[in-house]
């Protein structure tokens, strides 16, 4: 079959003639239609994630199952969406049967996999590790990624939410603002904090979901609220905090919390999805929450996809679709 | 009537006569038997806590309800301890009567005066913040503290946890052992995180209380457990970090929590209050759980227990006994 790994002289990505994955008791075997492209991806090109055992990029596909071992809920021929450990970039893939999600019958393969890592990890930010409760207010960075299209959805339809985004530029801000984000910073001409206070009467955010890192660090302080909690899942700027003051910590009782989603277990991902599609199926079967697709590449243009992702020049998903163009 | 105030020039405590501080609806007068000396006094007597705004220093005492104002609970001439917001080192102080305890009728009030601050301090970061459930492993710094003292014994009776702890000689350590502590490391002759790694299989501790800050950063981040909770309740060892990589924080999922007591709400002290001593209250009664006093000082001295607390000579609460000796 197709599939693509990654090229360890230059650190481009090849479309290969690989073997077949096999299954094993509880696993499914996918024909896959999509795959979600990822920043974890990214990092695995670039020999910076250290759990990618499979040479096979994709952590994330929809398609249909091909084969089922000892799965007394899935049979061949169900449509099924979800995490994979390596391996979404191909025409196969093997997925935990525990793990796996029924798309709901309104969306397409397409769609479909552009909700399995995207609205788990917000998912899990949001509830899991942040504990948001009933109209919070909540203060999503990047809120035109992936990420943060999911994460203010979810926030507005499963808590009413007050939803505060921070992003670039007014189309991506606009776009927030049809998801139902209330509050709109574009953080290259305001001074998030103040406008986050401004929004608060001075109190902050009860929750902060943080893909940013050192950037933003002193202003997330300024942000959140006392006892508020800060989750921190990404670092897109910049890992290293030159000074931290530990005092401002602990004078504002803060909670900040690090995670990472794909080198979780396999137990802590069948149950996220589990609770995920029982939480959020019927808003999805509704589509009153929808997967953001910002564009589709075939697999052999793998490459162009992982550039247009590093440029930030999507708003939602970038998706590859299988089975790439025969030449 | 006799208080400790701070004399501004040169930063010294100074007996001085005061006046005797009145009630409002809901509070009680206390005839102050003992009060307990924190590290909290030290910072409001170098001014550096922002907090303070009652003269008189002190922020727990244990006496007799001299008068009771509008308290269906509490009558003159019941002994109770507690947590004073200022006003401690004085012969009568006030105390909101929903945070008063009754005090153990096997309690002195010397032993009265050294239980508030330090185990509530620990009940907090152990339970309300660090969520330690039955037979967990916690890492305990500065065990023979004040606040260490009572973590061991709270982490041991309530919850079997398994107990570690560092101190820096052989004499806190045996004493650390004699509260029930299961693990003894001395931070100057041993590595902690190494000998943390060891006793826990490699896995880490499920639970730090942390007290020390910048000088143990690294090494806690690496005795720490995957999803482990961390919570940071002093700045011993330096409040300034250099440096930090925040991809640590996340890639072992770890939970920070900053935290304090004495500027904690009334609500919030009144139910901590409330529940400790429902919690810990017949284990007092029976002394299977007992306040740890280094020294008692009386009133006029209070100078030379100020120092013998920054000389870290202590094992246990330093006491100031009321009234001071007239001269």
């Amino acid at each position: 079959m197709k599939g693509v790994i990654v090229n360890q002289s230059d650190r481009s990505l090849e479309l290969s003639d690989i073997a077949e994955p096999e299954i094993k008791q509880g696993e499914l075997l996918i024909k896959v239609s999509h795959a979600g492209v990822n920043r974890t991806d990214i990092a695995t090109r670039e020999g910076k994630s250290g759990y990618a055992s499979n040479p096979v990029l994709g952590v994330e596909v929809a398609g249909t199952v091909a084969e089922a071992y000892g799965s007394s809920f899935f049979s061949p021929g169900d449509r099924v969406m979800g995490l994979v450990y390596g391996g979404g970039y191909a025409e196969y893939a093997v997925m935990p049967a525990d793990r796996a999600m029924t798309i709901p019958e309104s969306l397409s393969f397409m769609e479909a996999a552009a909700i399995p890592e995207v609205f788990l990890t917000a998912y899990q930010t949001l509830y899991w590790i942040g504990k948001l409760q009933k109209q919070e207010t909540v203060l999503i960075h990047a809120g035109a990624s992936g990420v943060g299209t999911a994460a203010i959805q979810l926030a507005k339809q499963l808590s009413d939410a007050k939803v505060i985004v921070t992003a670039g530029s007014t189309r991506k801000l606009d776009f927030c603002r049809e998801l139902g984000a209330d509050i709109l910073i574009n953080y290259k001409t305001q001074a998030f904090d103040e406008e986050v206070l401004k929004a608060t009467d001075g109190e902050g955010a009860d929750l902060i979901l943080d893909f940013i890192g050192a950037d933003y660090w002193d202003k997330n302080l300024a942000s959140i609220k006392n006892e508020g909690r800060w989750v921190l899942i990404g670092v897109l700027g910049g890992g290293e905090l030159e000074k931290v003051n530990l005092m401002s910590i602990m004078s504002k009782y803060i909670q900040l919390t690090g995670t990472l989603l794909t080198p979780r277990s396999d137990v802590y991902k069948a149950e996220l999805s589990q609770e995920f599609i029982k939480a959020a199926g019927t808003y999805l079967e509704q589509t009153s929450i929808r997967p953001v697709i910002d564009v589709t590449f075939p697999l052999e243009k793998a490459n162009e996809a992982h550039q247009h992702m590093e440029d930030n020049r999507n708003i939602g998903k970038i998706i590859l679709s299988m089975p790439p163009v025969e030449k």
